[in-house]
C-alpha cells in the first residue's frame, strides 16, 4: 500500500469538477521536488506538435487529458486493480517544449526523460504528436534497444517528408530503428490502415523485420488472437507501448489530426491494453489527442482512460514482481 | 384502433420540422384534461438533475428529446408494430420540479405519478438524472415491490456521497431496495463498467441478490443470451425498465454527464429493448440525456428512439393482453 | 499509367492543408476544357437539396467533401490499388443547380450528365440529397435500364409527399422504376431501417421485384454474405451504385438530415464497397452529406473516403478490362 | 387585465427549462380552437425556407425561437409594460408549409393569415426566410396597401434570381410593391449594407419612392434620429414591421444564412423597436433565424427578445387605444 | 517586489499551452501550506451552482477560467501595472462544495473564507453562480457591513423562488442586506436589464436605498460618468466588487445561464473595472461563467481578463498604501 | 473594364454554395499560367503557422477564407466600386510551405512573392500567422524600405522567444526593421492592447520611431481621427498594409490564436480600411485567421470581407492612377 500522499483526491471529498486538474487527481511532483525519489510511475505531459504535417493541435493534448482524467476513479471496474495503491504514481508536470525549434525541443524532452529514468520512474506520457516518442525513446533506450507494441493507423516508418525533413510525426520509428533504440524484430504495429503515399514504409518494415498487422487482419482475427501474437513478438524483454489515438475509429476519437476510417471501437481500444498483461513495460505513451478537433473532450477522456488502463496493467505486473 | 385524437401528426401533413414539439407529435393531455381518462400510455418529462454529482444538464433532457422525437414516424420498421394505434398514447407534459430542494422535488414527482397511476396509465419517462427513478418508483411500487431490468454503466447502488448525502443519482436503487420498492431478486443490471471508487455497491448487490452483468460479460455473451437471463430474472411479475443513456458507448451518446468508455453500440442499444418482449412492463424511463454535452441532439434522438422502442414492446404485449 | 496531369498533388509537395480544394487534389477539368476528352472517371458535385423533406443542408455537401478529400492519398492501403494511375480521373466541378425550381434543377443535372456520358466518362457524384440520383439516372440510363446496388436506411421508394409532391428525396427510385431507368429485378437495397409511415414503399418493392435487405438481416448475415447476394442480383449487367450516407450509423455519420439509429459501423461502411468487386459499375454517387449537421467535417471525410473506395473498385475492374 | 388563461406560465411555478415550449410560454390556441375568438395578438411560426438562395435553415427557426423564448418573463425591464396583461396573446402554432412547392406554400400561408385577420388578431410572425413576408402581406394588405418599416442588411427588392425565379428571399418586397400590398412612399428600409450584385434593387427603390437608409447613415446619425424619420415615413397609416435578423451584426446574430459584416449591436437592435412607439402596427415579423448556423440558440434568443419588444410596443399603443 | 516564488511562470520559459493550469500560472498555495502566511491576494475557485434556477454550469467555471487565464501575461498593457510584483498573489485552489446540499455548501464556503480572511488575504473569487457571493460575504463582512459595486443584468434582490426557496442565485443580496452584510446605502448595481417577473426586487432596492443603474442609463451616460457615481456611493469605506459575467452582452459572453440582450461590449466591460481605482476593495468575484454554454472558452477568457483587471486595480491601490 | 475572364462567377449563374471555392470566385491563375501576365492584383494564400507560439491553426486560414469569400458579390455596397472590373484580379493559389522548417518555409514564400512582384502584381495575402509578413516583405521591399499601416492587438516587435528564437509571430516587424524592409518612421501600429510580458517591444518602437496607437487612444479619438494620422505617417510613399484579425474584438473574430479583449467592433474593422483611401498600397495581408477556433467560419468571413474592402480601396486608387 502506497503512502496516502500518492492517492488521488476522491470525488467523495472534492467533487470531480472541482480542483486544479492534475492527471487522475494525483499529486503534482516536479522533477526538483524532494518526493520525486518516492515516485514509481510518473504521468508526464509533452505538449508539442512540431512534427505534425497536416492539422496541428496535440500541443494542447496534455491539458485536456488532465481535465478529463478527473472523471476517473481509484479502481479498475473489471480487474479490481487499484493502481494508485499498488504503485506510487504522480503527475510530473509537462516538459517545456520549444515550439519553434524541433531539435531543441527533442533535446529538452530527452533531458527530462533522462532524469525520470535516472530516478527509476516508469513514464506514462500524454503527447503531443507522435514525434514525441522518439526523444522519449532516446532516454529510455539509451543503452539497449527496446521492443515495442504500437497501436496506430499509420506505421510512422517513413523516411522523410517535404524535401528531406527527417523529423516529423510520420518518421519517428524509422529514426528509432536507425538509432538502435528499437529492436525491429521485437516490434509489432497494429491497426494500420488508410490510404498511403506508397509502400516505402512497409518495405522498410519488412526489410528490418517489423511485424505490421493491418486493420483487416485485426478485424478478422479479433483482439485476443492478435494480442497473443503481439505479446509473443515483444517477448520477455523490455518493451515500450506506443498508442496513437488515431488507432481508434474517428467516431470514437474525432479529436486527432490524421484520422483514418474503419478502426477499432472503444471497447476494443481498451481490450488491447488489457491484453498487455505479462509484457515487461518500461514506458508507454498516448499521443495525437488534438483538442481543437474535439472541444467536447470526448477524445481526451478516451485517451485518459487508456492511460488508466495502462497503469492498471503495469500495476498488475508490479504486484507480481 | 385508438381514437385518431391520439395519433401523432403525420410528417405528410405537417413537416417534421414544424409544429410545437410534443413527444412523438402526440397530443398534449395535461393531468387535469378530461381526456386523461382515455390515455393508456403517458409520456412524461421530468426535467430535473439535482441528484447529479458531476456534470449537470439532464434537466434540459425532456425538451431536447421532445424536439428530436419529431423525427420518429408511426410504425416500427422491423416489427411493423404501430404503437399509437394499439394504445392511446399522449404527452402528459413535464412534472414541475423544484430545482433548489431535493426532497420537495421528489415529493412533487411522486405526487404526479400517483395521479398517473391512479388513472391507470403506464408511464414512460424522459429524465432527468437517475435519481428521477426513485420518486417514480415510490408511486408505482407503493403497494408491492417491482422487478427491474436496468441498463446502465453504473449500478447506482451506492450508500451515500459527500459526507452522507443519501439522495444522488448514484444511490436511487439502494434507496429503492431499502424502501421495499424493488424486489432485489428480480433486479438485473446490465452493462456495468468504468472505474469505481470501490466495491461497496457490488457488495450490496450481492448481499441482496441483485444480478449485475458487467460489460465484459455482455460483450462476450451477446445481446440475446444476456437478455434471456434478464427476462428470466424479471420473471412474470410486474417489472420496471430503467434505461440510463450512459449504458451506450459515449461515441453514440456523448450527451451525458458520466460517460464510461467501451459500451454497446447503437444497434445493441435498440436490440436490448426489443428483447424485452414478454416482460410485464408497468413503467419505464430513459434518463441522463444531457443536452449541454450534445447540442447536436444526436443523443436525445437516440434516447427518443429508445422510448419509441419501449412503446412498441409495450404495444406488442398490449395486443396479447 | 495515366498522364501525370491527372495525378493528384502529393502531400509531400504541397501539404494537405494547402491549395484550392478539388476532389482528392485532382485537376479541375470543366466540361468545356479540351482535356475533357482524356478523362475516364469524373468526380462531380451536385450541390442541391430541394428534394429534402426535413432538415436541409446537402447543397453544401460537395464543397465540404472536396475539402476533406484532400486528406486522402494516392494508394489504397489494403489492396494497393493506385486508382489515379490506373484511370484518368478529374474533378469536373459542380452542376449549377437552380435552388428554387425542382424541375429546372433536374433538367440542368440531366443535361450535365448527358455531356459526361457522351464523353465516355464514368461519373462518381457527390450529392446533394437523394433526389439527385434521379436526374443522373435519366442521363445514364436513357437507353436501357440499369441495375442498382443501393446502400441506405430508407428505400426512397415512396409514391409522393405533402399532398402529391412526386419529386422529393423519398421518391427518386419509385420514379426511376416508373421511368424505366432501373430494372427492379436487378435492384438491391441494403441497410433499410428506422420507423416508417407505413408499408407503401416496401409493398411497391415487392410488387416490382426489388430486393430489400433490412438492417437486422444485414447484421445477422454479415457483410460478405449480404454482398454476395447483392452482386448476384446485380448480375453481369451495367449497374449503378447509390450510397446514402445515412446507411451508416449516425455516430459515424452525424452530418445528415434523416439519421436512423442502429446502422453499420465505419469499417462495414467501407467493406460493402470493397465487396463490389466484379460489378460492372457505370456510375456511382454518395449523397445526403449535410455539413450544417457536422461542422467538424467527419461525415464529409467518411463520404470522401467512400468515394475513394469506389474509385479503387472501379480501377480494379479497369485493370481487368 | 386579460383572462389569466392568456398569461404565460411563470418561472416561479414551472422552471423555465421545463414544459412543452410555446412562444413565451403562452397557451397554444389553434385556429380551430374556440378560444381563438378571444385572442388579440397571435404569435405564429412559419417554418419555411424555400426562398433561400444560399444557406438554408430558417425552416427550423420557429422551434428554436419557441425554445429560447421560454427565458423571457412577463414585464419589460425598462418600460414596465406587461404585454400579456394588456392584450390577450397566444401561440397560434405553425403554418404547415409545403417545403417542395413554393406556390403551394405561399398559398397555405396566405390562407392561414386570412383566417387570423378575419379573427381580428394582430399577427407577430417568427419566420422562415424573408419570402415569408410576401404571403403574409397578401393576407394583411389584401384591401389596401400598408406602410412598412423594414430592418435588414438587404433591400430584398431584386427582380429575380437564377434565370427568372421571381419568388426568393431576395425579391419579396419587389413583388409586394408590384402587387399593391405596400405603399412604397410609406416604406423605409434601415441598415442596408454588404456587397451587392449591382444597383438594380436601389434603382427600383428610388423609382418608386422607397427610402433606403444604409448602415453608414445609420451609424452616423444614431438610432433616435433615424427612427424619427422612419416614423415620419410610415406616418399615421397602418404599417407592417419586418425585421430580418441579419440587420444585426453577425457577432450578435450568427445564426442566419446571409450575414453582412458591420451591423448594429444588440442594444441598437432593441432600441430600434422601442422607437416604433406610436406607429400603427398591423403585423410584424422576425425572419431569417437559422438554427443550423447557431446551435447555441443565441440568435434565436435575440430573435425572441425582439418579438417580445414588438409585443411591448404594440401593448403600449393598445393601452392608448 | 514580491518573492519570485509568487511570480507567474513566463510564456517565454514554458509556453502558455503547457503546464498544469493554475490561475494566471501562479503558484498553488493550499490553505494548509506554510507559505499561505506570505500570500496577500488569493485567487479562489468556488465550483458550485446549486443556486441556479434555470441553466446550470457555473460549477465548471473555475477550471475553464484557470485554463484560459494562462493566456494572460505579467503586465497590464495600458497602465503598466505589474500586479504579481506589487502583491504576493497565489492560487488558493477550490473550495470543496457539496453539490447536493445548499446549506452545507454555503457553510463550507464561509469556513474557507474565514480562514482566508484570518490570514489577511484579499480574496478574488471565480464562481460559481451568484449565490456564491452570499457565503463569501458572510466571512468578509462578519463584523461590519460592506459597500458593494455590483455589475450585472439582474439585481439578485428577489425574496424567494419556487414556493419559498430563499437561497438561489436570484436572492443573494436580499439575504446579504437582511443579514447586515451589506450597507444598502453604499451599494450600487450597474447594467440591470432584461424582462422581469415584476418590480419586487426594485421596490426592495428603493426601500433600503440601493442605487440601481439600468442599462439604458448606462448607455446614455457612459462609463466614466456612471462609475464616478458608483465610486461616490461606495465612498471611502470597505467595498466588495461583484461582477456577474452576464453584465456583458451575450455576444461577448455567451457562456452563462441567464443572458440578457443589449449589454455593454467587452471594452466597456474592462473599463468599468479600471474605473474602480481608489475604491477600497476587500474582496471581489467574477461569477456565472458557465462553460457548457461556451465550450470555446471565450467567455472564461473574458472572465479571467476581468480578474486580471481587478488585480491590477487592487495593485494600484496597494502601491499607494 | 477588365476582361470578363477576370470577373467572379455570379451567384445568379452558379449559386454561392456551389463550385470549387477560389478567393471571391475569381479565376485560379497559377504562377506558370500564361494569363499571369494580365493579372494586376493577386490574391494569395500562405497556409503556414510555424511562427505561432501558443495556439496553432492559421495554416488552415486560406482555405476557410476562400470558402467564406464566395458569399461576397461584385460591388461595394457603400462606394459602389466594382473592383473586379477596375483591375484584373485572380487567385494565384497557395504558396507551398514547409511546415517543418521555418527557414525553408520563409525562403519559399519570398521566392513566390519575388515572382509575383516581377510580374507587376499587387499581392493581397491571406495568412498564415503573422510571421508570414516577413518573407513577403523581403520580396516586396527588397530594394527600398516601405511604410506600413498595421492593425493588430500586438506590436509583433519583440526581439525573440523561447531561448533565442528570432522568427516567431511575435517578432516579424522587429526583423523587418532590422533588415531595412520597413522605414520605422513611416510605420503606424493601431489597436495595441492586452497584457504584456514587458515594455521591450514598445521601447524598441520608440527607439526607432514607430508610432504605436493603443486601443484606449483608438476608442477615445475614433476611427476618422486615428486614420488621418495613420495616413499622414505613411505619407505618399509606398506602403504595406498588415491586418491581424486579432485587431478586432474576439466576439467578432473568435477564430484566432492570441485574442485580446476590448477591441474594435466589426463596423470599425471595415471603416479603418475604407480610411486607407489615398495610401499608396503595394501589398496587403490579412493574417491569423485560425479555423480550428471558429469552425462556423464567421471569422474567416470577416477576414474575407476585409480583403474585399482592401481590393475596393486599391481599386479606388487604381482609377485615379
Amino acid at each position: 500500500m502506497t503512502d496516502p500522499f500518492f492517492h488521488p483526491v476522491s470525488g467523495f471529498e472534492l467533487p470531480r469538477f472541482a480542483g486544479i486538474p492534475t492527471f487522475m487527481r494525483l499529486p503534482h511532483v516536479a522533477l526538483d521536488d524532494p518526493r520525486l525519489a518516492e515516485v514509481q510511475v510518473g504521468l508526464i505531459g509533452v505538449p508539442w506538435d512540431s512534427g505534425t504535417t497536416n492539422r496541428p493541435g496535440p500541443r494542447h493534448g496534455p491539458r485536456q487529458m488532465r481535465d478529463m482524467s478527473t472523471m476517473l476513479r481509484a479502481e479498475h471496474g473489471a480487474s479490481q486493480v487499484r493502481p494508485f495503491e499498488a504503485m506510487a504514481c504522480a503527475d510530473l508536470g509537462d516538459v517545456a517544449p520549444n515550439p519553434a525549434d524541433i531539435q531543441d525541443a527533442m533535446a529538452r524532452i530527452t533531458r527530462f526523460y533522462d532524469r525520470v529514468r535516472a530516478a527509476g520512474i516508469v513514464p506514462v506520457t500524454a503527447g503531443g504528436d507522435h514525434l514525441t516518442s522518439l526523444p522519449v525513446l532516446r532516454a529510455l533506450a539509451r543503452d539497449r534497444p527496446l521492443g515495442m507494441i504500437h497501436f496506430d493507423s499509420h506505421t510512422d516508418l517513413f523516411h522523410s517528408y517535404f524535401n528531406g525533413m527527417m523529423y516529423t510525426h510520420g518518421t519517428p520509428f524509422r529514426r528509432a530503428v536507425e538509432e538502435g533504440l528499437l529492436d525491429p524484430k521485437r516490434v509489432c504495429q497494429i491497426g494500420i490502415r488508410g490510404s498511403t503515399y506508397d509502400q516505402e514504409d512497409r518495405d522498410f518494415a519488412r526489410s528490418v523485420g517489423i511485424r505490421v498487422i493491418p486493420i483487416e487482419e485485426f478485424h478478422a482475427r479479433g483482439v485476443a488472437d492478435v494480442m497473443a501474437e503481439a505479446r509473443e513478438i515483444a517477448g520477455s524483454g523490455e518493451t515500450y507501448i506506443s498508442y496513437d489515438i488515431d488507432f481508434i475509429d474517428p467516431a470514437f476519437a474525432p479529436g486527432t489530426g490524421t484520422p483514418e476510417i474503419g478502426g477499432p471501437n472503444s471497447y476494443q481500444a481498451l481490450q488491447v491494453v488489457r491484453e498487455l498483461e505479462g509484457v515487461k513495460i518500461v514506458g508507454a505513451d498516448v499521443v495525437e489527442v488534438s483538442p481543437p478537433f474535439d472541444p467536447s473532450g470526448g477524445t481526451a477522456y478516451l485517451g485518459a482512460t487508456i492511460m488508466f488502463e495502462m497503469l492498471c496493467i503495469i500495476a498488475a505486473g508490479w504486484d507480481a514482481s
